[in-house]
């Protein structure tokens, strides 16, 4: 509900404001400190690094953070008040807010329509197109079929019945042994996370994410009153090796807040491109049943190993005493446009799930089911080749592509997945970000895949970026990075802390 | 979120136990004041008619309500704590629960698939089999055009442009001058409402609701924390008459609680059938002005007037200084097995809610989205005429078979819409739905539609019921109307009080 917001605290917000320049054009003019930092606030706001909503900290602790006065702090607060950048409610606090008539900052991850693109190249969605000629034959097939559901009232709260027996079977071949009613047929991915937040949350719940992690997910936990508590990955070898978990923060934040859920991205991590171990998915498991916890899987990315051949098994599949709930999609492997997701847990759990959709979407399109059920229960190793295939001529274009025109970032090449997290040197994604809509190139700033504003130096690329783009993805990527250092360089490079990982 | 609960008032919950005999079998026995009321708590939860999770009345109050001792009250908690029927937290009350391992009450609203009814009659849903060919060959021409979207990720939160235009055209036919940028597409027309509930309401806001008024929608405002403020239809002249607003009622309520949201049914009311005049429509649009109320208007039955062809404009067309959002489907028109739906509203609140909806479904199928924009957008009348002349033919052949076969039940013959609200004279709902189990019919009880426990003496049929099957299902009813009034008679019928409309 919209009551519920964020909250920053002190010391991210010191942070934060420590790595932001007042603003484009002030960096050199001397004013008083409570301008300067209602200036700095301003712009945090207006760029969508602190996200609108948020609740900032009381003025005596924003002071201590900043060790300035409670006087500069309680004026710039007054200042942004003024201007129309904070809500205040006595006794309950101040949230940012933008000025009415402000337009909200641009945000790559909201889908533009394809047509609308033009020119535009768009770095914001991680999402394929379709693969063809497979979409249209099993839309034909699944048509051929329609008429017999056409003749009930087409309510399928759990989903049709051969589209559950083919996500079980997947399952099973996967090594994790699986019954048609262990699944609930969803409106894509999403809709399968949106039901598990509903359906196990409770306002408050404390719930442990992998940092960074799925963007869109992490600003869904906190509007539905969720208290996140980030696990940073480990990349003991830098940023050009692919992060793990580390199992000594897992277990001590497990043991420590003994989370409602902890939130994994185990397969070809978003937007890092991990891919974690089996033995590191025992250990958390065990670490998780230890503390009561309910491990969410997400397994969007399962299925999409192009650089590998051996995948671990899934998560449920290694730890039959720990409470798994497993989220999948064929938005990825087949097409966003078919939404079509769905929920692996007991039985039980997938009837009360199943009650509890009647009040949200009653149920998935039975077309769209019936075409996944083509695909993945008839033709799944052709229509899987058919992604990979595509997956690896986009990652053998862009790869070299961005060590040419941007030696200095720095990244880990995954083995699957469909993105790649860049490490822009010190470059704010922010303000990337707004370079490029001036060069025709939507990026999704790193911050988004972070709390309290981490991650403002980094980018995640789509590895969907067509062979024949990446050379101008590349080209124009590096003549964004120009515009921003050129802007940064006026104000100084963000402090090192707000780059932390 | 799971977290809130709806809470019952001491009045209405001793109305609902006056009405409620303490089990099936313990009529005759005398025992302990404690005891009976503990058994009819539990019998009424296990019904489902105190739906699980409900938070009772302190002992004190219902003390007051039953005039009971306050002892007896807290004795009759404890049992059910004991039994599994409350959950109590120390100072923050009771809730009604289901003792572990017991199933929940069966739910005729919970859509069985189609196919799994065997011979069992389902009057819990009110939807029709799909149009055909006309669906088919929508599907067809959908199929036609999918490759040119396929090129692209498939993501249209707002919907794909041809379908907005089509719902915008047909609103302007109505009487409500539209444009595309006021239309967003939803996942169907509860999935419409969800993203109002989420968009619009605060936990904690009241919504005013007509009583009674669409069951699901009730169920999920009270979910989502709104308090309901239920305003009676009213009926001057009795239950054979189709009810009206009871405009110094809303007045009253609009001005005295200021709620939120008004959520209205103004055409072919799901359960009563009720079309409200423009008159009233105008004044209760004023009311509402003057209150600062948000009207949302559920539209879901406004196609189907199957009895009159002079429909009254859609309520946004009636007083454009009022904030009306309005809420429409796919759904009754074609087939619940396409998830299609609409919002019509200011272009500001369709980007707000586009934007929130990226976390919850991301966007409508785009297949489902060309088939109803190729009916909608250019076989519109054809498409209206088929269904109505289904509806017709089920209207014919169901009323005359329940006026012969249940001749003490009285109810109002709508002129379009999908239900009908029957007036049991006396007879429980819920003891109806029970005992039309044993007979294969699944009976949706009246006390769905209403709040705390109110109608319980009434049921919803859908207008779906095939033409042949009108009198078996008339005939079975009939039968379970015997088996529940011989039962009810072993107790007595309800109080008055608890059948009030």
């Amino acid at each position: 509900m919209s009551d519920w917001q964020s909250t920053i605290t002190p010391p991210a917000l010191a942070r934060l404001l420590r790595a932001t320049p007042a603003s484009a054009t002030a960096g050199r003019q001397r004013r008083p400190a409570y301008r300067a930092l209602a200036a700095q606030v301003q712009r945090l706001v207006s760029e969508g690094r602190l996200p609108v909503g948020t609740r900032m900290p009381a003025e005596r602790e924003l002071a201590a953070a900043l060790e300035l006065s409670r006087t500069t702090i309680a004026t710039a607060y007054e200042t942004l008040r003024a201007e129309g950048y904070l809500h205040s409610r006595r006794g309950s606090g101040s949230w940012t807010a933008l000025p009415a008539g402000s337009s909200p900052p641009t945000d790559a991850l909201f889908p533009l329509p394809p047509d609308s693109c033009g020119q535009l190249i768009d770095l914001g969605a991680a999402s394929p197109a379709a693969p063809q000629p497979l979409l249209a034959e099993a839309a034909a097939r699944a048509m051929e079929q329609l008429p017999a559901y056409a003749l009930g009232h087409g309510h399928y709260p759990t989903g049709v019945p051969v589209l559950r027996e083919a996500v079980a079977q997947r399952f099973t071949e996967r090594g994790l042994p699986t019954t048609p009613d262990q699944i609930l047929i969803t409106t894509g991915a999403m809709s399968a996370l949106d039901l598990v937040r509903r359906g196990l949350l409770r306002r408050g719940d404390r719930v442990a994410v992998e940092s960074p992690s799925y963007a869109h997910q992490l600003r869904a936990l906190r509007q539905s009153g969720a208290r996140l508590v980030p696990v940073p990955q480990h990349r003991p070898q830098g940023a050009e090796q692919l992060p793990r978990w580390d199992l000594d923060d897992w277990r001590q934040v497990l043991r420590g807040a003994s989370p409602r859920l902890a939130y994994l991205i185990p397969d070809f991590h978003n937007p890092t491109g991990a891919l974690i171990g089996e033995e590191q998915r025992r250990e958390l498991l065990a670490a998780a049943r230890a503390a009561g916890t309910t491990v969410l899987a997400d397994e969007t990315m399962a299925e999409l190993g192009w650089g590998t051949d051996r995948m671990p098994r899934p998560m449920a599949a290694l730890d039959r005493t720990a409470e798994v709930v497993t989220v999948g999609s064929a938005g990825k492997l087949i097409w966003g446009g078919l939404r079509v997701g769905w929920i692996r847990a007991s039985p039980a759990l997938v009837r009360r799930l199943a009650a509890d959709r009647i009040h949200i979407d009653v149920g998935t399109p039975v077309l769209d089911q019936l075409i996944c059920a083509a695909l993945i229960g008839e033709r799944f190793t052709e229509l899987r080749e058919h992604r990979l295939a595509r997956l690896r001529e986009s990652v053998a274009a862009l790869l070299p592509a961005l060590r040419e025109h941007l030696p200095s970032w720095r990244f880990a090449e995954p083995a699957g997945g469909m993105t790649l997290w860049l490490d822009t040197a010190g470059l704010s994604g922010a303000a990337l970000a707004r370079a490029g809509e001036q060069l025709g190139l939507r990026i999704a700033m790193g911050s988004r895949f972070g709390t309290d504003g981490a991650f403002e130096a980094f980018v995640r690329l789509p590895l969907t970026v067509p062979a024949a783009a990446a050379t101008t993805t590349a080209e124009r990527l590096a003549a964004a990075a120009a515009v921003a250092a050129a802007e940064q360089g006026r104000h100084g490079a963000p402090a090192a802390e707000a780059l932390a990982v």
